[in-house]
């Protein structure tokens, strides 16, 4: 293969706060990749929560394509393992083009579901609701179960499993929009806008007996209205604090009712995904059948093109994606 | 036996922030026991902070004789197991005789220690350091331990256990003389008095390589700096949160460096001491030897009277106490 022209997202400068386009640059790299090279055409890009820590603490480079979650297609490969034309996962989003050796590739062997669900649903993210849910959250049928940011991409598998696990399923929410999709396509009992109301007091409306588990998404105000409401041996499976991200030093709001831990002997314990690779098998034959019967939905914000990379970025953190919000990068 | 005059504390109203005197009554009462009764002088009896949401939440009923840990002798009995002479423990303190059908005594039988060390190191106050440190806790050998109220009953048990299993301990208190006795007395690593420094700058001192099991006996501002300082897979044992009890819902200063938690895969749990019963015998064993090598010294703050438990409680929330808070209500 000869030249190819890559565009790339790079981070030129770390935000104070919330991030805004001119941190980061669209920048156009030539790559000449060997003949032993394996090149993949990314099609599909993954927008995180936990990438904003990264950009301030050091974690992401400056002036380097950034890293991120991505769905590919070969174009040019001497690999049997990843042949010209298969699908593979990789971290080396954020850029058109992924050349590599095949050490950091994984291979995608779609059943009947879209492409884009092993972004999702039926990749980490669904894996950080099913582990954090059921490994470090413990949950038991018919328990009570508060999920934060119910309507974002681990929200919403979060809510759903609950609600296959028969709990009675509260979600909180940043629009009037999501606590309609809460409601009326994933069928959980109460859920609420956030900014529009008292946490609190729509916690003891939804979920009058307390709170079994919470699967914490945002921190701050959440938690503390939450931890309040927790239960005896209750649980709080902490898989992020968005409300933390944008604060200089990942600082949230004063969390002030954390003395319910001892009356209540509630544990809250951070997880991450890679904990739970060991259930991948186990999970993803689990989620099929619940796609397959109906009772597993998702939805997906898609921006379209490289350019639009850090709008996708700056949007989710603005709430403004329902479910997954991806970036395609070109037709599979 | 005839009548027994007995003066009994008795909680009349609920306080409202810090307890004052004139919350608590010292009244008298006539027993008139029957021959079957167990009749018990009380010789001791506990002060803990835990007592303090009690008083707010309405677990300690108004206008009768508080409950409370103390230890007494038997004066009138026909029981086998209780004869008269023998010292039982039991949790009608905050009076001078006890008058039981034996259900609720358990019997002391001191070997070569003093009979007040059931109420604190031998006692529930020394289980709960045990427990929460070894089993909530996880500790391991050498790892990095903080103790806040690290001179109080629970902290200074905590740190000895700790120093034992050949940790680095740091500990915060309120006072200078309270940092003198930790590093002179108990031999601890770092000490500081939280109310003359900054806790976050003391504990990167102290623990400079960060913290795996914080010991939690404070809550608030301790916690706040001590949760952004744990490493990865760090424990936070929560025992109590006395920084919260004197505020209206038991509320702590706000917490904000919870998303810590998330990076570093931190646990935090609140635990109560029956969790340990089981645990007893060998408690008791470790912490006799403990004692008889020197390794394991206790400091205990007596007041004499029963007229003078109010003033107890009081002074131990104002952190008056060094190591147990005890009341003498007679002589053994």
């Amino acid at each position: 293969m000869t030249e190819l022209l890559n565009r790339e997202i790079h981070l030129t400068s770390r935000p104070d706060g919330m991030p805004v386009p001119e941190n980061f640059a669209l920048v156009a790299a030539t790559l000449t990749p060997e003949p032993s090279d394996i090149v993949v055409q990314n099609l599909y890009m993954s927008v995180d929560p936990a990438m904003r820590p990264a950009l301030s603490n050091g974690q992401t480079p400056l002036d380097t394509a950034m890293p991120g979650g991505a769905i590919g297609k070969v174009l040019q490969s001497e690999s049997e393992s990843f042949p010209v034309g298969a699908y593979v996962m990789h971290r080396s989003g954020f850029r058109e083009y992924h050349v590599s050796d095949g050490s950091d590739l994984a291979l995608i062997t779609p059943e009947d579901e879209a492409l884009t669900t092993h972004l999702h649903i039926l990749g980490g993210t669904g894996l950080t609701a099913y582990g954090g849910l059921l490994v470090t959250g413990e949950l038991k049928d018919g328990e009570n179960v508060f999920v934060s940011a119910a309507a974002g991409a681990v929200g919403s598998v979060a809510c759903q499993i609950a609600k296959i696990r028969n709990c009675r399923v509260a979600g909180s929410c940043g629009s009037d929009a999501k606590v309609d999709y809460l409601l009326n396509e994933l069928g959980i009992d109460y859920a609420f806008n956030y900014k529009t109301s008292s946490i609190s007091k729509e916690l003891h409306r939804g979920l009058p007996d307390g709170i079994d588990v919470y699967f914490e998404n945002v921190g701050g105000a959440h938690l503390d209205a939450a931890c309040g409401q927790m239960r005896p041996l209750g649980r709080i499976p902490v898989c992020g604090m968005i409300s933390a991200y944008n604060n200089k030093g990942a600082r949230s709001e004063g969390v002030t009712t954390l003395s319910n831990m001892i009356y209540n002997r509630v544990t809250m314990k951070g997880f991450v995904v890679y904990e739970f690779n060991h259930l991948r098998d186990q999970f993803l034959a689990d989620m099929r059948q619940w796609m397959r019967e109906g009772r597993m939905k998702y939805q997906e914000t898609v921006m379209e093109g490289i350019e639009n990379a850090p709008a996708a970025l700056i949007g989710l953190l603005h709430g403004e994606n329902t479910g997954k919000m991806l970036v395609r990068l070109a037709d599979g």
